[in-house]
């Protein structure tokens, strides 16, 4: 099984890969290879790669991907789905919930300007939290934060979304980003928010029209935001994010896939792809996820 | 049963102790009680109250009801155990145990700084926690951070404290204010702590020793600290701990009794002494706690 590697796949990546994948052989640029394994690949990586019969992504996010005019067609991709990568996926919405629900952005606020001043305590049960998308990560997050006793409810595409947002007080994103959640988060979703809830985009920066949610945060709409990801990475000095009093900014670090556990993940589905059964988590191209 | 309310006892702990209490024949001060409710009483208020069978504190710390020489001699006081309130201090510990494993406050220094850089991430189960204090409190604390995947570790007094530090990269305190645990965080505790590590109070100011934590933040020993509580509380204006870039300060507001579920445990209390059975949560006015 001839593998090539592409894209930004550094030194511990190839450590941890080898380490499971005893039995490869490892292609060098150029040769025709079985199976790649890419993380965000350079456009035209997997070019003229005629033999190809698996193309395994190290993210979860494939739409960079998909982008690509020279991707070899009809080839299966399969996302990463990284036990330790939704893991700390849930980690970090748990932390931003929980920020949000007792209100430490404040008290860290507060210390900046000297101001000793507590709030009314809330129990979680009273908190009403709407997980969008119900991939791998969505479902993470969402039975980590109903384990904590906040009232969670799960949105998918299909399902009416404005009865969820208005008794939500706080939606976390975890949607993939597609030809048709490109932009969901604009003026309209806003609006349809409880007025003075909060948003965690743990998604793709282009989920969210940045102009409509810098609107609503100023209107008070959005009393908060937890941003990981931003239309362009990283995000333009001078953009209003970085010194806006009530965005909390994440650099794109929500949650990483393991190199340990994803290597695993990653040995598992190329055998099965060299044994004739099906790869798991294999991409449709037509949905874009 | 005539009851006698003490404190910082507001209109909304008021109306919730009546409703859990119809049958409550409420004291005016001067009036002879049967049993005192009390919240960070003045001193000397329960002072010559002869006929007092129970002293109930709203508090779960009672350092400072303790500490007032004209509390009546010989009457058993009970702390507050609230389900609610040892939630709320789960959520906290839980908030900055997360935020510590994964960087968050070192996220928020970099987007005031304007830069982006994420860093390296582990998984929760690489993380070591010890917990100092094993009542209701540490161990609803403990038990959140377990289910959560921390290595977490539970100190009470007779254990060894040493190997425990050494071990761990988080000490969340949750001790009472005894004459045993009072200034317990000192230079010796943090040069026992791992190099680097953090400390989470969200016991008493009492506990440490406020100059050697600085001392010791300064000196990178303790990389950063989540402080609940303080020596003197407001903080006062000017003190380091409010402009220390790696001290996030809450306003003794870690948790708070709920006086919806506290109301509860006050009526079960003090109709378990109005039928001569053994109030619940007793303290030992020799141990203090």
């Amino acid at each position: 099984m001839k593998i090539l590697l592409a894209g930004e796949i550094d030194a511990g990546w190839r450590r941890n890969l080898a380490a499971a994948l005893p039995e490869a052989d490892w292609a060098y640029r150029g040769d025709a290879a079985d199976v790649a394994v890419v993380a965000n690949p350079a456009r035209g990586a997997l070019a003229g790669q005629r033999r190809l019969g698996l193309i395994q992504s190290l993210w979860a996010g494939v739409e960079g991907l998909l982008a690509d005019p020279t991707l070899p067609p009809g080839v299966p991709i399969a996302r990463m789905a990284d036990p330790a990568m939704s893991a700390a996926m849930a980690e970090t919405a748990l932390w931003a919930v929980l920020a949000l629900h007792r209100g430490f952005f404040a008290y860290a606020r507060r210390q900046r300007e000297g101001v000793w001043q507590a709030h009314a305590q809330r129990r979680a049960d009273e908190v009403g939290v709407v997980v969008l998308g119900q991939g791998e990560m969505g479902r993470a997050a969402g039975a980590r934060l109903a384990q904590q006793g906040y009232r969670v409810a799960g949105w998918r595409r299909g399902v009416e979304l404005a009865p969820l947002l208005a008794a939500s007080e706080i939606v976390v994103n975890l949607l993939p980003l597609t030809e048709a959640t490109r932009g969901l988060l604009d003026a309209r979703f806003f609006a349809a928010m409880a007025p003075g809830s909060a948003l965690v985009n743990l998604g793709r920066g282009g989920h969210v029209v940045e102009a409509d949610l810098l609107a609503a945060l100023d209107a008070g709409q959005v009393r908060e935001a937890v941003l990981d990801v931003f239309a362009q990475e990283p995000l333009p000095a001078g953009h209003a994010f970085w010194r806006h009093p009530r965005v909390q900014m994440l650099p794109h670090a929500a949650a990483a896939t393991d190199p340990r556990s994803a290597s695993q993940v990653v040995a598992a589905n190329l055998r099965a792809w060299r044994d004739g059964r099906e790869p798991a988590y294999l991409v449709d191209r037509g949905r874009g996820y």
